[in-house]
């Protein structure tokens, strides 16, 4: 009977833990509960730039410089926002609507070509509060794809258009039309023809999306915030791949692959080989791991990323953040265009390549 | 002391529940381990054409009759590619072409008419063993867009393609390509004039898919189908809604929302009001619960389909199958055009209306 008593304290302890397991996955998930809604939630924001084989040795100081103030800049227009009291929705256009405007980033101005010479741009935004989302796909005369997206959010009855229905319709909704020749660059003409130059010796299929170096570079731009009300939101932007064919559509435009926000777990945007992210609803599972296996944001977007794409070979990144504030950029490719920018830190932070 | 020993029985039930409890949730997810290789697995196929108002009160009996003899014939068509020990995806593909060929659905020939009188097809596929997946959205001129799709998958670098560029892709792999008069039916014709007319002394809006009545109906076909080697496959092939305008894309073509496969889970086809479908990851969604709330195919789908679609107006439904042989067809809109052949059923069981 004295043996008993020693199991005690291991019986008491096996109940107790299995008690709290039974709670644990019975209660609904909200999160949200445990805040103090008077209050504010910790502003922030997150944008990216794209992900690939960005090595330090194969920049110019000069071209490092000029991404690294963009990317301040874009976290600066959506910090901005947050800061006046304004909704992570346009926080989130705001910066990316900088970054489609600068010919640095594949997306908007300077979006990469197609195999005709010609931009085909992708977009996607989702309201993290409402759940209300807006795409675009193939899009070639509205300025901002991105603005195109959230007026299909806001004043259409469908969540994504493309092609020439989608520009139609930016266009009645009073948004800025431009020549597609405003897209093009000098930059992604010459890497056009370079990859065209390359397929005429290669029996393999076509090219797509090769970098100076040969080696794969994903181009995408996106961003990701809370605003003091505790609402997420997501918005991704993109030219494609360089030399695309077929309208080709890639992860950026699609809800759940490219681009999820949803309040009681996170919002996410990525960047990367897009057909690995559709393939595995890369946004949505790093919110799928949040409210059914109970991970952290970083624990889920590390899964997702190291766990699952790389031993695929999907290339690429994501940035994600909580409705607490908790965040993380994850990328199992060289480098990524990110950075930051919250109430702890006043500064942005801007990172390019690995270990920064 | 005489009265702990009650106790013990409580006690020790606790504990084995938990540590059975532990192990289930910590072991990796393999529910292809408990079953015996050396087996054929149970060869089934499921096939939906659609969700949506379908009463009885509203059709004929002959038109019944066609509707029921459609989903018997597609059920044959894709299990007789099981029993002859083919597989599920040229199993999901037999079933989807004779739905596409058929008149009476929503897909390929008798699909419904865009605002400017035309067809604009979307389909996507997925295979459960590899995780790889083709789509295509807004095609006109192939005759059979789940082709199309299993073509993207199989001999190009992307997912997803769309528009004028999906056709010419479709046209180099040697598919069938027909005069965009082919698909057009006059009852399709019927349709989409008398939405114009109602639209005309509508102000809040343009309408869309407005079956007979005046109700919702969403017309999709798909099919989803295990193989006796234990790997699963789904299909789903639209013309979209009536009335459709600015190069609208549903959940159909979307890898996670309309279609989704993977074999260690389950696979999915859906059907119902596309938007609600891509904002909600539906396709996906069901495999995500399995995989990480540990729900039963049948639980996973029932969740999706009524405690998530429902309460926010997502009327539709879904078909969804593991590699066990396990299969639901559950939908919240008033019918759903329905059926399933395996092993344990000779003959196909087809439905239509709720209760049946």
């Amino acid at each position: 009977m004295k043996k008993l008593l020693y199991l005690l304290p291991v019986l008491y302890f096996a109940i107790l833990t299995y008690l709290s397991g039974c709670i644990g996955q019975q209660k609904p998930f909200d999160k949200t509960k445990n805040l103090k809604k008077k209050h504010p939630y910790p502003i922030t924001i997150l944008v990216h730039g794209g992900a690939g084989t960005i090595l330090k040795s194969a920049m110019t100081d000069s071209l490092e410089q000029q991404y690294r103030q963009a990317l301040i800049q874009a976290l600066q227009a959506g910090y901005g926002v947050l800061q006046n009291g304004g909704a992570a929705l346009n926080a989130v256009q705001a910066a990316i609507v900088f970054m489609e405007n600068s010919p640095l980033f594949n997306a908007g101005k300077g979006a990469v070509l197609t195999h005709e010479g010609t931009v085909e741009l992708d977009a996607s935004v989702m309201d993290g509060n409402s759940g209300s989302a807006g795409a675009v796909a193939g899009v070639k005369t509205v300025k901002n794809p991105i603005l195109a997206a959230r007026k299909i959010m806001e004043n259409s009855p469908h969540v994504m258009m493309a092609g020439v229905g989608a520009d139609a319709f930016a266009k009645e909704q009073g948004l800025e039309i431009v020549d597609p020749s405003y897209f093009i660059t000098e930059y992604r003409l010459r890497a056009l023809q370079k990859i065209l130059e390359q397929e005429k010796t290669d029996t393999t299929g076509y090219r797509i999306e090769l970098s100076e170096s040969g080696k794969e570079k994903y181009g995408t731009v996106g961003a990701v915030a809370l605003d003091q009300y505790g609402n997420l939101a997501a918005g991704t932007s993109t030219g494609g791949m360089t030399n695309k064919r077929f309208g080709r559509i890639g992860d950026s435009p699609i809800i759940g692959a490219g681009t999820f926000a949803r309040n009681q777990t996170c919002a996410v945007s990525a960047t990367g080989h897009g057909e690995f992210f559709i393939r595995n609803v890369v946004a949505y599972d790093v919110s799928a791991l949040m409210e059914y296996a109970h991970l952290t944001v970083t624990q889920a977007a590390n899964r997702v990323i190291f766990d699952k794409l790389l031993p695929q070979g999907g290339s690429g990144g994501l940035i994600a953040l909580d409705q607490q504030g908790n965040f993380t950029m994850p990328f199992n490719s060289e480098g990524m265009y990110r950075g930051y920018m919250n109430a702890h830190t006043p500064q942005p932070r801007v990172f390019i390549f690995k270990d920064e």
